[in-house]
Order: structure tokens, then C-alpha cells, then sequence
């Protein structure tokens, strides 16, 4: 045993070594947020020149949309996006180019200004299965709704835990979910998983899934199973009101310039519509129509993000590469290996996240805050970190990783010396 | 007496005979609402070619404006929009297409989301000069806040009621305001309301100023005075954070597709885009630097508007013959004469202005429901018709103009006849 802990120990000593000489040269990467590259935002380049010819500015060949009106979008850009969240044009509601917009005038609604809002009611509980996407929690904890940690699995949601307490508390209004290639995990949500949140009981009979399908057609492999449909598995359930399927051309597109939308049942949609009414006369119609002229269809659609899933892929393989080369023997650490999305999930051993990222702080490489994809920013385990490798260069991400795996097994030796002494 | 009466009834039953032709062919003619015309939007057309080479895609020339990222807005739309407001960069936000939705943002963030909410208090209500613009009542009301109705006159809303109501009644926590061609009488608020409204004492710390811009470049003559900037003056008088101006293209470029903004002190911008960061990562970029691009300057902005005043003057002046021609000698109407913006008002005869619009619609000419310009749909006099004549032909509007005096003329005397009796 001594013995080991010498090999720790003088392992320690020669990665601390090489730390001190990042410290005196430190890097500048960025790799926090899931950030498409300046090479896939080239891809779309084209979609810009596509209006132009006097009937490009018509929807339906009489509609002008330049100017006023189309509250819920025009009807080609609610079939085109209709058939990425799998639900009738009549379900579908398009936005302006952000999602997480759509997502908070849902929340919203639903607290002040719907008939029956929550904020009349002692509190509001959101279930959030951790990690997840921190801007959720964020907007959750913003809207002052109480969040309940879920633990994650490969599968999906803890769902003995979700269907126990959805089925006591009548204060818990909802749920958060990434089903397909999951933020941070990259998991995709069983069948199983999806039924049983679409057939669950609730106490609140207006219980609400917050299904935000951002990476509905981002896969990285010629696998490109997806998760099932919940508006299909809700409706069959009986709960046709419970889903809010939320997506947007952010990582299709232009982050900066893309167009979102959000399916539900048509009672929903026309709830939605109405609310959305007293805010605006309408979204941006000449960029639904670029989006519509540019992406065509599905087979479209999955042909262009093909040309992303070139660019990214070699980034995730060379993460897989890193970190087997340095871990796949240790028990430091063990990560996910996802098919599409935009992200890798490390699991550090427990109460080393936090410092391993400050340690690449320090030295100039920056990744997702520790904690910051669990609800209030708390990770009791402290075992958690986000790779978002998409934005920066092959070679950087290189280097990047050389940088990780010997913070990791720096911070991680120094736990297991301090454990085991 | 008699024989007066008489007259009238001679009038009045040659107007019903042309009315009963008309109910047998109605027209199909819409002015409800403030739209630019086609003539119009093709004006802005050479603005969506403006972006293709790749420094059209850089802010400031390094910040990719197609990715995430510039919640408040790229530096150079900032620089653009705080000249037709009258501010600062650091004073002003680039929203959407849309700016009553940051009318919407900046309330609902004072009534839920802000840390003294005003949600909390006994009741919040709002001054609403009326009439006025239907959107903002219909959003006040929905959002809850109890409405009182102020006088409007050739110089704005009547300051000596509302300094009144403002200083003894703290849950009176705003006015709305369109202070330049003010929708729908297009009067410009004088620099003594201007002054008073920034000076005035409020029981309520937070007094707030919804300042909507929405016509202040939107001339028809040279007489191009606009109000007086409202957040210099309460600056000077001493409450920075009382304003709130917004603008937006919608009426410059395109209605569907334009860039709205809105400037305030920069605490109060700080404040708001604290809130907006838990809605959104920030709005299309693109669109914004479209409008730059093409919008440039305020010289080019004046010269833009006039090429919308040379499609727009005609139909103005072309209501103000028509009206002239039938009323000119009588009392049974007065009007505005606005030297900009999308409409002209009528004050009818009290009682009449319902049965005026009902009576058009039979005949099939829409415009503005009587009593949308008024808190809750509620104008007491039933005196007020809003014309919006901007969207349709000048020959058709010839045709409207002549079926909307009939309408006036035969509810009017029809009415002056009861009285008499």
C-alpha cells in the first residue's frame, strides 16, 4: 500500500511539474458553451442570397411577409419544422431564432397571465434531471419555480423517482428534458422512458414536459436513432396537453440568426397564440422563408447536417482518443461517448470537479463551470464537468485535452493520496 | 325649425338611398390598421442583399455576428438606433422584430420577475392617454394593471389630471405615451408636457414612462419637429429611470422583418438585460446588421423617409379633400391633419362613432373598431374613428373615403334629427 501511495506521489510530483510550466505560459482556449465553428457557420452562408425574386416575399402565393401579421408563423416554415418535432402544422408554432425564448413565454404563461396561472398557488417544483442544461435551471430558479434534482442514467430520467414524487406533490408542474442526445450526457431517452412520462399520474393535473429537442437532428454517425415522439406517446396516454416540444435551427443554421419552434397539442398552440398575442404582431416571416428555401425538407435537412457532422466528428473522436490514452486503464475517470449533440460528459471521482476546473482556469483553459449543469449550480458530488469541443480548432482542442487530462489526474491523485492517507 | 328639420330628413333619405346601393354591391376594403403598402416595403427590398462577403459577418471585426452571443446587440445597430432615439450606445438594447415585445419584456419584468415586483402590491394601474395606440391597452389589460383614461389635446395628455392622479396614488405606476404623430391623432407632445411628465412628482418611486416611439422619423412634410427626448429630460430633473423609449423599423424597413430597440439609463438597461439573459442568448444579429448596413446614418434614414412620405403624402392629403368636401361647412365632424405617422383621427358626433363603423362594415369597408383606441374599448363619448389609410390604393381609398362620409353623414343626421325631436 505505502508503496502505491509512493507511485501516486511521484506521479503527482512530475504532473505538478508540467502544471507549473502551463502556469507560466498559460493558454487562452475557450471551450464552455456549445458553440458551433466559424467552418460549420460557412455551411449556411448560401441561405442568405435566397430571397429576392417577388414571389420568394409570399407565403402560400398571397401572403406578403414583409409585412404585418402571421402570428404563428408562415405555413411553410410550420410544415418544414413540423416534421423535425414530428407533430401536425396545426401543432406547430413557429418563434424568432431562439428557443429558450419560446420556452420561457411557455413557463410564463403558465405562471402570471394564463387563466389558471401557478403563481396563484403556494409553489411551484420542477423536476430537473441533473445534469442538464444550465440555462433551464437558470431560467427556473429566475422564475422563482423550486427545482428538484433527478438523477440521470443512460436511459433517460430516474423514472421510479420521477412517477414517485410527480404522484404525491401537486406543486411539482413539470419536468425538463434534452430527450435526444441529452445536454450534458448525450444520452438518448428509452422508449420505456418516454412512455412512462407520457402515462404517468400526476397530482397536477396540469403537469407539463418541458421536451426541448435541440439536438433532434444532430447526430455525429450514421446511427440517428432519436427519441420517441412524446406528443404521439401523450396523446396515447391520454394527456395530450402535457408536452412542449421545443427546437431551432441554432446548430443547423446561425446561432445568431436561426429560427425556433415549438409543437404541442393544437389546444395548446392556440392557448400559446393567444398569449403571444398581446406581445407581438408576429416573428420575422423573411427569415421562416429563408430557413423554409434553405433546409426544404427532412432528407435536405439531414443531408446538411451531415456536412456539420464532418467538421465535429473529428473532434469527438480526438476527445475519445485523449482520454483513452491517459484514463482508459485508471479508475480517475469515466466519460460519455455520444452520437451526436455537442457535448462529452466526464465523471471525475467525487469532490474533484470543482477544483479541476479552477486548476484550468488558472492556466488558461476554460470549460463549463463544475455544478453549472446541475439545478441552483449544486452538485453534491462534485463529480461533474461539460466538454464543449465544437468551437474551437482541431489542433487547439489538442492541446486543450493534453491540459484536462493532466489537471484530472493531478486533482484526482491528490484526492486519492489524501483518501488513502 | 321645422323646416331645418326637414331638410335634414330630405338629406338623410338620399344618403340611405345611396347606402341601400351599396348594401347590395359592398366593397371589399380594409383600414383597420397602420401597414405600409406594398410600394412601400419594395423600398427596403436592397437591404436583404447587403450581407455575402465574410466581413459583413464581423462586429466591430472580430465578433462573428452568425454565432451566439451580443445579448443587447451588435455596437454598430447600439450606435444606430441611440441616434433615432436619443441616446447613448450604453443606453440602448436591439430587440427583435417586435418592439412591443420589449414593451412586454420591460412590464412584465417590473410586474413578476424584477426584485420589487410590482405583482406583489395591492394593485398597479396605468395612465393611458386615449385615445391611443389598442395594442398597448389591450397588453396593460391583460397583463392586469387597471387602466384610467386621460384627455389627450393638440399638446398631448392633459398634465393637469395627471400630475393630479400621480401625485396622491402610488399604485398609478406608469403612462403610455407616443409622444411624436401620436397614434391616432397625431399630435406631437409639446416640450411643456414633455417637461412636466419628466418633472412631475409621483407618489410611486418607480414611476415608470413607456415611451413608444414608434413614428419619429415617419414624416410627411418638412415640418419635421419631433417631441422633446424624454430621458434627457428626466435626467436633468432628476429621475434617470423613469423613461422608456423604444423604436423600431417595422415602418422603415419591413413590418415583418425589421429591428426594434429600446433606450433607457444605463442602469435601467443593465436591469433589463440582466432580465433578458434568462430568456434568450441574444436576437438575429444578421437582421441587425442588415439595418445598419442599409439604414447607415440619420441622413440616410431622413432620405429613406421620404421616399415612404412620397407613396404615403397623396393618400393623406387625398382624406383631407374628401373630408373637406363634405364637412367642411358642417358640424357634424372634425379631424386631424397629422404631418406624419399612419393615421388621421375623426371626432364624430357623441353617440355616433359604433353605429358609423358598424354601418361601413355592412357595406363591406373595415376600419378601426369604434372604441379600440380607448382603455378597455370603453370610449364614453362614442366619438372616435381611427382611419389608417396607408396600406390600400390610392383609387380605393378615393372609393373608401366616399362611402365613410356617407356612413358619417347619414349616422349623424340621423341622430341630429332624434335630438331635435
Amino acid at each position: 500500500m505505502n508503496s502505491l501511495n509512493e507511485q501516486f506521489s511521484q506521479r503527482l510530483s512530475v504532473l505538478e511539474k508540467e502544471y507549473k510550466n502551463y502556469l507560466e505560459e498559460p493558454m487562452d482556449l475557450n471551450i464552455t458553451r456549445g458553440i458551433p465553428s466559424v467552418n460549420q457557420l460557412a455551411l449556411s452562408e448560401p441561405m442568405l442570397g435566397l430571397l429576392y425574386k417577388p414571389e420568394d416575399f409570399l407565403s402560400q402565393g398571397n401572403i406578403d411577409i414583409r409585412n404585418y401579421g402571421e402570428l404563428t408563423g408562415i405555413s411553410e416554415a410550420k410544415e418544414l419544422f413540423s416534421t423535425i418535432l414530428g407533430a401536425t402544422s396545426k401543432e406547430t408554432l413557429i418563434g424568432g431564432n431562439s428557443s429558450l425564448s419560446l420556452m420561457y413565454l411557455v413557463l410564463t404563461s403558465k405562471l402570471f397571465t394564463s387563466p389558471s396561472s401557478w403563481n396563484a398557488e403556494k409553489s411551484v417544483k420542477f423536476l430537473c434531471p441533473s445534469p442538464g442544461y444550465d440555462r433551464h435551471f437558470s431560467m427556473t430558479e429566475k422564475l422563482g419555480i423550486e427545482m428538484i434534482p433527478i438523477k440521470m442514467d443512460e436511459n433517460g430520467p430516474d423514472m421510479d423517482e420521477v412517477e414517485r414524487l410527480v404522484s404525491k406533490d401537486a406543486a411539482i408542474k413539470g419536468i425538463w428534458c434534452v430527450p435526444t442526445y441529452s445536454n450534458p450526457t448525450g444520452i438518448i431517452y428509452s422508449d420505456e422512458v418516454v412512455d412512462r412520462l407520457a402515462k404517468m399520474k400526476t397530482r397536477a393535473s396540469d403537469f407539463t414536459i418541458m421536451w426541448d429537442n435541440a439536438y433532434a437532428v444532430h447526430h455525429l454517425t450514421n446511427d440517428t436513432r432519436v427519441a420517441k415522439n412524446i406528443l404521439a406517446a401523450c396523446k396515447k396516454a391520454g394527456y395530450p396537453e402535457r408536452p412542449w416540444m421545443f427546437c431551432s435551427t441554432s446548430k443547423i443554421t446561425f446561432p445568431g440568426a436561426g429560427v425556433s419552434a415549438i409543437a404541442a397539442s393544437e389546444k395548446n398552440i392556440k392557448l400559446l397564440s393567444n398569449e403571444l398575442s398581446y406581445q407581438t404582431i408576429g416573428y420575422d416571416k423573411l427569415n421562416q422563408m429563408r430557413h423554409v428555401k434553405f433546409l426544404n425538407n427532412s432528407n435536405q435537412i439531414a443531408k446538411h447536417m451531415e456536412k456539420h457532422a464532418s467538421i465535429l466528428k473529428p473532434k469527438f473522436d480526438l476527445i475519445q482518443k485523449k482520454l483513452n490514452e491517459r484514463f482508459k486503464e485508471s479508475n480517475l475517470l469515466t466519460w460519455t461517448n455520444p452520437k451526436g449533440g455537442y457535448f462529452v460528459h466526464l465523471t471525475t471521482l467525487d469532490g474533484c470537479a470543482t477544483e479541476i476546473v479552477k486548476s484550468l482556469d488558472k492556466i488558461g483553459v476554460k470549460v463549463t463551470k463544475a455544478g453549472a449543469t446541475y439545478p441552483n449550480g449544486n452538485n453534491p458530488k462534485d463529480n461533474s464537468i461539460r466538454l464543449a469541443p465544437t468551437s474551437v480548432e482541431l489542433a487547439d482542442l489538442e492541446k486543450a485535452m493534453d491540459i484536462i487530462g493532466l489537471c484530472i489526474e493531478m486533482i484526482s491523485l491528490k484526492k486519492v493520496i489524501l483518501v488513502r492517507n
